[in-house]
């Protein structure tokens, strides 16, 4: 399994456009045969700071997200939007190691 | 629902140790009765730097981590193994809104 967190930072005027945009791709993404988990979240204290947590079964079903149209048209929607680079961090995981805690 | 990254540099000597202690405090802490999820991860390019995902079904479940005795025990036998200390950013869930998704 490999988790990426990616961390995302908008300016304040498109936080409801990224939002939407997300999740569109929120709901292609879990439909992809090797996820596990795509989960969007926000931060409490900045609205503006996301969190992607993105599971996959292996490095490359999660290497085949970065193929999809989806991915494209999500990535190049939200990037006039980012206040600054997005950074995307991949994980192994230590726990839980049961697949079926995962999906 | 509540998730808190909690990102951590620990000290390289102290990366197996760290993920003995911290896998203890995640068994405690998936017992818990509001805990939704409680992943520990570690980076791949940086075998020092962990991420736990703990999710909550409220800020009151959340809170309550904090006062169990598995987590002071887990804080006071982690905290000289950190490089620096430890960083904790709360969230809210845009998706998946579904508990089931959860646990």
């Amino acid at each position: 399994m490999l988790v990426t967190t990616v961390e995302i930072r908008v300016k304040s005027e498109y936080i409801e456009e990224f939002i939407h945009a997300t999740l569109e791709n929120y709901e292609d993404s879990i439909r992809e045969p090797g996820n596990l988990r795509f989960d969007v979240l926000q931060s409490v204290d900045d609205p503006a700071r996301f969190t992607l947590y993105e599971a996959y079964e292996s490095e490359e079903a999660a290497g085949a997200h970065k193929q999809t149209e989806h991915y494209a048209r999500w990535r190049d929607t939200v990037a006039p939007w980012m206040e600054k680079p997005r950074v995307g961090t991949p994980h192994r995981v230590i726990a839980p190691v049961e697949r079926k805690q995962w999906k």
